[in-house]
C-alpha cells in the first residue's frame, strides 16, 4: 500500500518534463499576447516531422492532437515507440509520409516539451503550475501558424485532427484562410456540447478541490494526484461508447477486490478505470489538463447557425468532416452542424457519418480506419490532384463493377446529362457511387454536390475524389438556399421517397430547374400484367423484383406525374420518354410505351 | 468563504436525520441477516402511507424510491412539503389515493429514518458509519415485506417504482410472486450497463478518497463533503438528456466567476451543479449514498437472456414496463430487455418506450407525465378490474370517434375474429388502437397480446386495459417460442412491411395458425384505373390515398398472395373474400371481385 500511496503522491515528476526522444524545439522570443489576456514572455515549440517537404513547399500536412496526446504521432522507424496515430499516419497510410510532409506539434499549454503550466516562468524562475494563464485554442493556432512561418510553409496542402485537434483544425481554417488548403475536422464539433462541458467541469472540481492542488505552491509540494486519476477515469467513460464498455466489461459484477487506500476496485470496470487514472498521472501534469480541458470549453467557432455560416464561410479551403455514430461525447449532430454551416456557406464539403461502436475513441482506433482512412485518402488526394478524372478510366481504376447498377443506369445518365448546360451547378439527390456526378465533373461544372444516404456509397465516392455529402435527401436539401443551384437531380429515387411532396417542394426551392427520373407503372408490360394476369406489376428498370422484394415505396405512371405536376402548378419544361428495352425515344403515348421516363421541371 | 468551507466541513447534521415529519417507525427486533454477509441487530423502518387500506385489504399499492428519495412520496395536503412524486401520486393521479392505499417506505441504508449508516450501532453505541455493511435491493425488498407483515397487507395490488426503486419491484416481484398481483417498473433495467457502474465507481472514488472521509472515524470529525458532492454533480449530469442540458444551458460559455476554494463556477452547467453538488451534502449522508450506490451496481436479475427468462418467470404477476427515449442511464434497450424475458416466459406485459426530452428524470417530472401518467393508471385499472370490459361499451368510453378508422376496420374485424377458436391464444401484430384485441377479449381468450410501434395507439390501448407490447413486428416476433400462440394476426398491416419474407417465416413460426388479411390490387376497379386511365391504383381500404401519400410499401393482389405461398410452401387454410363496398363475400373469381381477403395460413 505503501508504494502504491507513494506512486500517488505527486506529478511532479513529469511536471518538467523535456520533449521527447524525436522532438525537435523551436523558441520565440518576445511576449506571445494571450486572448484572454496577458502574455507569454517566450514561447517554445517541441514539434516532430515525418516524411519529406517538396520543392514547391506544397505538400505539408499538420497534423493536431487531442487533450492527452503530444508531438508523437507515429512510429519514426519499426524500432520506435507508438505513436498515438499509427493507424492514420505513416508510408503507405492515409496521410502518407511517402507523399505528404507531416508535421505534428505539441500543443500551447501542454506538458510534452511545448511551453505550458510545467514550464520556468522567467520572471519568477520556477515553474508556472497553477498560475499558468488561460490559454485558447486561438493561441495554440497562433503558434502553430509562427511555427509554420519559422518553417518556410506558407501554405499546407492539409491540417487534419480529432477532437480538441479538430477544434484546432476549424480555427486554423477560419482564422488564417490562405494558410490552408483542405481541412479534415474528424469527430469534433462546432464547440462543446452542454454535456460534454459538465463531465470537464466536474472533473477540473476533483482536481482543484484535491487539497494537495490548494495546499502545493507551484511547483512544489505533492500535486493533486487523487484528482488527476478521478479526472481522467471520467474522461475515459466518456471516450468510450457503451456498446463497447459492455462488451469489454461484459456483465461481470463479481467484487475483484476492496481497497480503501486506493482506487475502488469491486469491479472488472473499476479496475480498468483505476488503472487508467493511475497510469495517467505518471505521465500527464494537473495543471496542464486543466488549462487544456478549459481551453476545449471555451471553444467555439459559432453558438447560433448565423454564427456558424458566417465564421466558417470565412475559409477558403475544402473540407472533410467525419463523426463516429456512437461517439457521444462529439455526437454526429454536431459535425452535422459543421457540414450544414459550410454548405450554407456555399463552401465545398465530404462528410460522413462512420458507423463505429468504438465511441470517440474510434477515431484513435483503426477499427474503422477502413472507412475513415479512405475518406482522409480519397480527400487529400482530391486537394492534391486538383481536377476530377474522367468517370470510365476511373470506375476501372475503382474497381467497380461494370454490369453492377452503376452500369445499368448509364442508359438514363446519358439521357439526363445532355439536359444540364455544360458548366451548370448541379446538386445530385441519391447520388449513389456517384456515376452521374463523375460524367457531370469530366464535362466541366461550376460545382457539383451529392447527397447520399447509404455510407458505403459516400465511401465509393470518396475513393472517386467526388465531394459528397452523407444525407438524407430531406435534410439535406433544408442546408441549400433558394435557387442555389442551376440543377437539382432526382435520378430513379423517387420512388424510394416517403414524403413526395415535401421533396418535391425542397428541390424545387433549392434548383432553379429539376431532372427528375422514375420508372413508369402505366409501361405496357405493367398494364397487362395487372389487367389480365392479375398480378401486381413492379417496374423493374434495375433488375426483376417481386412485390415483396422491391425497395420501391412508390409507384406512379407518367400520367400520375403530370396530374401531380398540374395539381401543385409545377411547370413541366420537358419530358423525355425511353423504351430502356429497345433505347429508344418514344414519341407517341409514352405512358404506354416508355418503360422510364425523364422530366425537366421548374416553379 | 470562510462560511461556504464551514458549510462544507461536514455532512454530519445528517447522520442522525430524524424521520420526516409524516414518517412512521417501524421496529423490528432480532438479527436482520444480509445477503453479503452479517446482519443488523436490529432495524427500524420508516414509511409514510397515503389513502386509506379498504376492507379487504386488496388496494394496497407500494411505491420505492431511487437512490436520493425517502418516504415522502407526495404531499399529505395542500400546506405540505412537495413530495418527490406528486406528479404521480396524490387524489386523482395516476396512483390515485382516493381508490389506493399508497405505502413508502425509506429504504435500508437510507438516511431518512430507516436504520442506515447514520444509525446507532447497538454494538458500539456510535452510529455506523463508514462500517455500515454492503447490503442489496434483495435486503431491501426483504424489509419491504416485513414491514407488509407488519401492517397485514398479504398481497400488495401493485408495487410501483422508478430506477433504484424499479430494481426493488423487480426483486419483489421475483423473489416474493404471491405478495403482488402487478409490477410497474420504470425508467430502469435488469442490471446497471458498464458505463452506469462506471459512473458509480468514480463518484465513490470522489467520496472515499476524500481525504475528510479518510480521517473521519465513524460519527467523528468532518465528512467528504467535497467528494460527496462531486459524486452528485456527476449523477446529475448522467440523470439529464443532453437535448435536456442544451436547452437548460444554451450555449452560454461566459466566464461568469472563478473562485478557486469552491467549485468552479465559469461557466452556467458549473454553476448548476456546483448548486446540485452542495445543496445535497446538506441533505444527504456520504455513507448512504456510498452503501446505496453499491446496492445498485450489484444488483442483477440476470446477466443473459436465459438467466432473465429462469429469474423474471418466476414472477406470477401481471407487468407494466415503460421507458425514456432519452434515458441513456437506465436506456430503453434494458427495458426491452425485461419485456422480452417476461414475454419468452409466457408472463402478461405491457410496455411502452415513452418519447422524452428529459433523460432518466423523465420518470420524475411531470412533462411526460400524459403519457407514463396513462400507461399507469391504465396498468392499476386492469389488475384491479380483473376482466376486459366490452369493447363497444368501452369505446364510448373512451371517447374514440366510431367514424375513425378503428370503426371502418368493422368489417374486416368481424371476419377475423370469426375465423378465432373462442378461447385461442392470439398475438395481433400491429394491433392499432386494440380494436380487434378487445373483441376477441370480449369472447373470452387463453392469451391476448398485441403488439404497436405507434406510441400514441399504445397507450390508447394501455386507457383501454389491453396487454400491448410497444414494438415494431420484427423484434416483437422475436421473442416468442415456435407455436406459442393458436393464432397469429396480420390484419391490413403485410402492405407495410417492408421485409416480407422475414415477418411471414416469422409469424408461421410463432403461430400454430396465422391470420393475414389485405387490400387486394387486382380488385376490378384497380385493374381498370391502369388499364384504362393510366394511372397508379392505390388500394384505399382505409380511406382514398394517392401515389404520393400512400402509407403502403407494398401492393399485392389475391393472386400474388397465393403464388406466394406456393412458392414458399406456405398451406392455406382458408380464404375468405370480401367486396366492402356491398359487404358481402365473393366467392367467384375474388382476385377481380374482392378488394380485400382474408387468408388463414400455416407451414
Amino acid at each position: 500500500m505503501a508504494a502504491e500511496d507513494e506512486r500517488f503522491r505527486s506529478s511532479d515528476s513529469i511536471r518538467n518534463a523535456r520533449p521527447l526522444r524525436h522532438g525537435r524545439i523551436e523558441r520565440f522570443e518576445g511576449p506571445f499576447p494571450l486572448e484572454h489576456g496577458g502574455s507569454l514572455a517566450e514561447v517554445e515549440v517541441c514539434f516532430e516531422t515525418f516524411g519529406e517537404l517538396d520543392a514547391e513547399r506544397s505538400n505539408a500536412v499538420l497534423v493536431c492532437h487531442a487533450i492527452s496526446g503530444d508531438s508523437h504521432a507515429a512510429r519514426h522507424g519499426e524500432d520506435d515507440d507508438p505513436g498515438w496515430w499509427d493507424a492514420v499516419v505513416g508510408p503507405g497510410k492515409p496521410v502518407d509520409t511517402l507523399r505528404h510532409f507531416v508535421i505534428c506539434p505539441n500543443v500551447l499549454g501542454g506538458c510534452r516539451g511545448t511551453t505550458g503550466p510545467g514550464s520556468v516562468d522567467p520572471s519568477t524562475g520556477r515553474p508556472y503550475g497553477r498560475s499558468f494563464p488561460t490559454i485558447t485554442v486561438g493561441d495554440m493556432v497562433r503558434l502553430h501558424v509562427q511555427l509554420l512561418d519559422r518553417l518556410g510553409i506558407a501554405q499546407l496542402l492539409a491540417a487534419v485532427g480529432g477532437s480538441l485537434g479538430g477544434h484546432q483544425v476549424l480555427e486554423l481554417a477560419t482564422s488564417f484562410p490562405d494558410r490552408v488548403r483542405g481541412a479534415a475536422v474528424i469527430a469534433s464539433s462546432p464547440h462543446l456540447t452542454a454535456q460534454a462541458l459538465a463531465f470537464d467541469v466536474v472533473g477540473r472540481n476533483a482536481i482543484l478541490r484535491d487539497p494537495n492542488y490548494q495546499a502545493s505552491e507551484p511547483g512544489e509540494g505533492p500535486g493533486p494526484a487523487v484528482g488527476l486519476a478521478i479526472a481522467r477515469m471520467l474522461g475515459h467513460v466518456t471516450y468510450l461508447s457503451r456498446e463497447a464498455m459492455m462488451e469489454k466489461f461484459g456483465g461481470s459484477r463479481l467484487a475483484l477486490e476492496a481497497s480503501p487506500a486506493a482506487f475502488e476496485r469491486r469491479f472488472e470496470v473499476g479496475s480498468y478505470l483505476a488503472h487508467q487514472g493511475e497510469k495517467f498521472v505518471e505521465r500527464f501534469d494537473a495543471n496542464s489538463y486543466v488549462t487544456l480541458s478549459l481551453a476545449m470549453d471555451l471553444f467555439s467557432v459559432g453558438e447560433t447557425r448565423a454564427d456558424l455560416v458566417e465564421r466558417l464561410g470565412r475559409s477558403r479551403c475544402d473540407w472533410l468532416v467525419v463523426s463516429f455514430s456512437s461517439d457521444w461525447l462529439f455526437p454526429p449532430f454536431q459535425s452535422e452542424q459543421i457540414v450544414d454551416a459550410l454548405l450554407a456557406a456555399g463552401r465545398t464539403v465530404s462528410s460522413c457519418v462512420v458507423e463505429s461502436r468504438f465511441g470517440h475513441d474510434a477515431f484513435l482506433l483503426d477499427d474503422d480506419i477502413d472507412r475513415y482512412g479512405a475518406l482522409l485518402r480519397g480527400f487529400l488526394d482530391r486537394i492534391d490532384a486538383g481536377p476530377l478524372p474522367d468517370p470510365a478510366e476511373e470506375m476501372d481504376a475503382a474497381g467497380l463493377d461494370p454490369t453492377s447498377i452503376f452500369h445499368a443506369r448509364r442508359v438514363d445518365y446519358d439521357r439526363i446529362v445532355e439536359l444540364v448546360d455544360p458548366g451548370a451547378s448541379v446538386l445530385d439527390l441519391g447520388c449513389g457511387e456517384g456515376g452521374l456526378l463523375a460524367r457531370l465533373a469530366a464535362r466541366g461544372s461550376r460545382r457539383l454536390v451529392g447527397l447520399e444516404i447509404d455510407e458505403d456509397e459516400v465511401v465509393v465516392c470518396a475513393r472517386r475524389g467526388l465531394p459528397v455529402v452523407h444525407s438524407d435527401i430531406v435534410s439535406g436539401l433544408a442546408r441549400f438556399h433558394d435557387g442555389e443551384f442551376d440543377v437539382v437531380i432526382l435520378s430513379q429515387t423517387l420512388q424510394s421517397v416517403r414524403d413526395v411532396d415535401l421533396v418535391m417542394t425542397e428541390m424545387l426551392r433549392v434548383g432553379r430547374r429539376c431532372v427528375v427520373s422514375f420508372p413508369n407503372l402505366a409501361f405496357r408490360a405493367n398494364r397487362e400484367r395487372l389487367a389480365s394476369g392479375g398480378r401486381a406489376p413492379v417496374p423493374a428498370f434495375l433488375g426483376p423484383r417481386h412485390w415483396y422484394d422491391t425497395p420501391d415505396v412508390r409507384a406512379l405512371s407518367i400520367a400520375d406525374f403530370e396530374d401531380y405536376c398540374t395539381e401543385r402548378e409545377i411547370r413541366i419544361l420537358r419530358r423525355v420518354a425511353l423504351d430502356t428495352t429497345t433505347g429508344k425515344l418514344v414519341s407517341h403515348d409514352p405512358n404506354l410505351d416508355a418503360d422510364v421516363a425523364v422530366f425537366v421541371i421548374a416553379r
